[in-house]
Parts: C-alpha cells; structure tokens; sequence
C-alpha cells in the first residue's frame, strides 16, 4: 500500500537552532526529503544528515514549493523550509495557491516559527511591546505606492514598525524614501533598532533614532524596528512602555 | 562567592510544549526558580517539576516582575513566564522599566518564542502572507480613540490585521466597533479566521468572514486574523497571496 505524503511547512526560525521549536525539529526529523533555499538547508544542516536535500538558489521559490507538492503528492514525506515564520512572508501561501490550482489532495501543516522581528526584538529590549505593523520594503511583488501608503498610515497611527527586506544591492533608496516617510510622523530621535543576522552567527546590533540609522549598514540580512512615540532607550535596550503602572 | 543572578524572560509560545523552542526549554531547565500566571504555569509544569513555582494570578504582573527582579538581583536563576512571546504584550519590558527605576544592574535575557497570532496562522492556512499589523482591543491600559485610530488607519493600509484580546467578560462592545471600523474599508466577505486555545487543548478554528463573525464565540483566549483585500478562502484554508506569479 501506498504511504500517504505529507508536505510539512516548516520555519526555522532566525536561524540559530536554538530557536527552533519542537515542532519543527519534529518535523524535519520525520521527513524523508527536505527542500529550500541554500542559505537555510544550510542553517538546519545538523538535524537533516543523511535525508535527501534539495537544495535550490533565491528567488527558486515557485519551483521549490511545486517539487515538494508533486513528491508529496506522490506518497513521500516532505518538508519545505522558510526562515523565520513559514507563514509570515514565507512559503506557507504559495505552498496552498500551487495545491488548489493543480487540484492536489493532500495533507499540508504548517509549523509556525520565530519570526526575524522578534529574534531582533529580543537582543534589542522590548521594542515590541505594544501594537505594531510589520512591512516589507521589498516592491519585487509589491507595488511601491502601497508600500510607500502603509508606512505612512502604520507612522500615524503610531504603531511601532518592522522593516522586513530593508535594502538589498539593487534595491537601496526604499529605505532612504521611508525614514522620510517616518520623518513625518514622529521625532528624530525615535529610537531605531538595526539587527543584521538577529539570533544567528555573526550577529550585529545597532541602537540609534531616526536621524542617524542611515549611517548603519543595513542589508537584506537586517530587520530594522522602529518605535512609537513612548519607546525609550533604558540601560541600552529599546523599550516600548505597554502602559503598566508600578 | 556569590554566584551571578539572571533573569529569563522566557515566551513559551502559544501553550502546547511543541512550539517551545529549545532556547526556552533550556532556559527554564537551568532557571531555579520560574515565576508566572498560574495558566502558563500549568502549561509548562511537565518541564519545571522539583523547581521552585511562584504563581500569582491575572493582574499581578508588576508585582511579579518586582519580585523576579529581586530574586535574580539577589544572586538567583529566575525564569519570567510569558505565553507566545515575552516581546509582544509580554513581560519583556515592564522588567527592563522596573530594572532601570530600581537601579538594578543584572543579567537579563530575552527568550523570543511564537505569538498567539502565528500559532493561529499555521491553523488556519496562510492568512498572513503579506505587511499586517497587531492590535490588542484591550482598553484597559491604552486609550479607546487611539486603538480606534490604529484599526482604522490599519484598514485603510490594507494590512492584514491580527486582533489580540478581542472581548473578555467584561468588555464585549471593542469587538462590535472593531468590526464596524473595518467594514468601511472592506468587503463584507474578507475572509476572517477565528482561532481559541490556538495550538493547545480544545482548540477551536473558525473560518468565516467581516459579516458573519460575531455569530462565533469569541474570548480572551481568542485570536482573530482578518484578511486583506486580496485574502481569499482556498480548499479551506485562508490564503493571503503574496504575489507570486505561478
């Protein structure tokens, strides 16, 4: 008899393994085949010894999540990494858009994950600690008017704001083009986190404010968090205050 | 000699010891003492047998982080309990303001963990592919304009919008305003996910939509995910296309 697949969905999480939740490891532990992008089999190498691996460049996002379906759909057990959250800017969506177009019955979980925002989040304070927006500046897929519209509505309604896909080699006035969006809406001394590779190897924290985070190197390795206006830096953490008396 | 206190504040994501991640477990295994709400306590109990437990009930929380505080100051491995993660309406950064305004100086650590909203994501398919925001409904310590606001301003960004605390015993109208804000900025047929005890016991997933989610049972123990205006329902899963072309 035919074993019935299974496609895991599975985020990592930053990167560091241990930040990896039971779950995933579960997961990666019970596939047979595990598929994703380079950087991130690379990152999980420990745990999938001995499993087949395949392996594809950025931007292979559509193939990979395709391979996986049809091998699962044959019967095998496989499991599709993203970074961070597999459901937040990961592989998750276009895992069930390519399933429903091509007709395929079968069984899909996604394992949620740390996302980067919160592995920065955690080296960096308490930045987070009240409502938030989370944008990609990223207009691959995304137009950049509504990009440029949601920082400035997230700017004044005054939700603390994480910078996904800040700057790549190409890419490199977005981030220029929404600080003075940020600009707008709150002071320049707004406290501003820079985490490049938050929680993983070669980590690198930056605190600044709006006026300076420009001279930060800042890349697509990096989340950038942005206070309201009640974050404060105490002790050398950004702190966004909930409201507690005390 | 007097051996170095520390402080983990640990998120222990959404309850079920299977999204722990590893950092946290070891966190919590090395902590001598582990201080917290009496749910999250018992979430956890399997993995802090023998240890010191300090419970305290809702409402308590500057009153912990004053007394986990103390205790790390004084020398102790102490562990802070947050369900998802301590960062995100946790006890990150009351502990970081109480530490500052109590001139103490020790070691704290914080352990990132999955939210409430990704435990309920993974559920309910893909809902947050794509820029969102978070915002807690929760008026007891935020102004009710300001949440009002940022629903709106949210909306209007077409952001996915991922509603912590929407309604307790006491506070049911948050949730009927909410709803209201939203429906003048989308379609009545904007997919909504409906997710209680996401990832834990008794858990309950709902899939429906701006009109009909009052009809579901809705509590503090409750998170609603509520799509963008490209959001749709596929093979029953809700699916925010991030705009892969396939």
């Amino acid at each position: 008899m035919k074993q019935e697949g299974i496609l895991y969905v599975v985020g990592i999480g930053p990167g560091n393994l241990q930040h990896l939740t039971q779950a995933a490891k579960n997961a990666l532990e019970s596939a047979d085949i595990i598929i994703g992008y380079t950087t991130y089999i690379f990152l999980i190498k420990d745990i999938i010894m001995g499993k087949k691996v395949i392996q594809s460049p950025m931007k292979g996002e559509t193939d990979r999540c395709k391979k996986a379906l049809e091998l699962a759909h044959k019967g095998e057990k496989v499991a599709i990494v993203s970074s961070g959250d597999a459901g937040i800017y990961g592989m998750a969506g276009i895992v069930y858009e390519i399933a429903q177009r091509e007709e395929m019955n079968l069984k899909i979980e996604v394992i949620p994950g740390v996302t980067a925002a919160f592995a920065a989040a955690a080296v960096l304070g308490a930045p987070i600690m009240h409502d938030f927006a989370v944008i990609s500046l990223s207009d691959l897929m995304t137009d950049w008017n509504l990009i440029q519209k949601r920082l400035e509505l997230a700017a004044k309604a005054d939700f603390v704001i994480c910078l996904y896909n800040p700057k790549s080699q190409k890419r490199v006035k977005q981030i220029q083009i929404a600080r003075e969006i940020l600009m707008q809406f709150r002071t320049l001394q707004t406290p501003v986190g820079i985490v490049k590779n938050a929680q993983r190897e070669n980590q690198e924290i930056f605190l600044t404010n709006l006026q300076e985070m420009l001279n930060y190197p800042i890349d697509m390795f990096t989340t950038i968090i942005i206070g309201n206006s009640h974050t404060k830096i105490l002790n050398g953490k950004i702190v966004t205050p909930r409201g507690y008396q005390f």
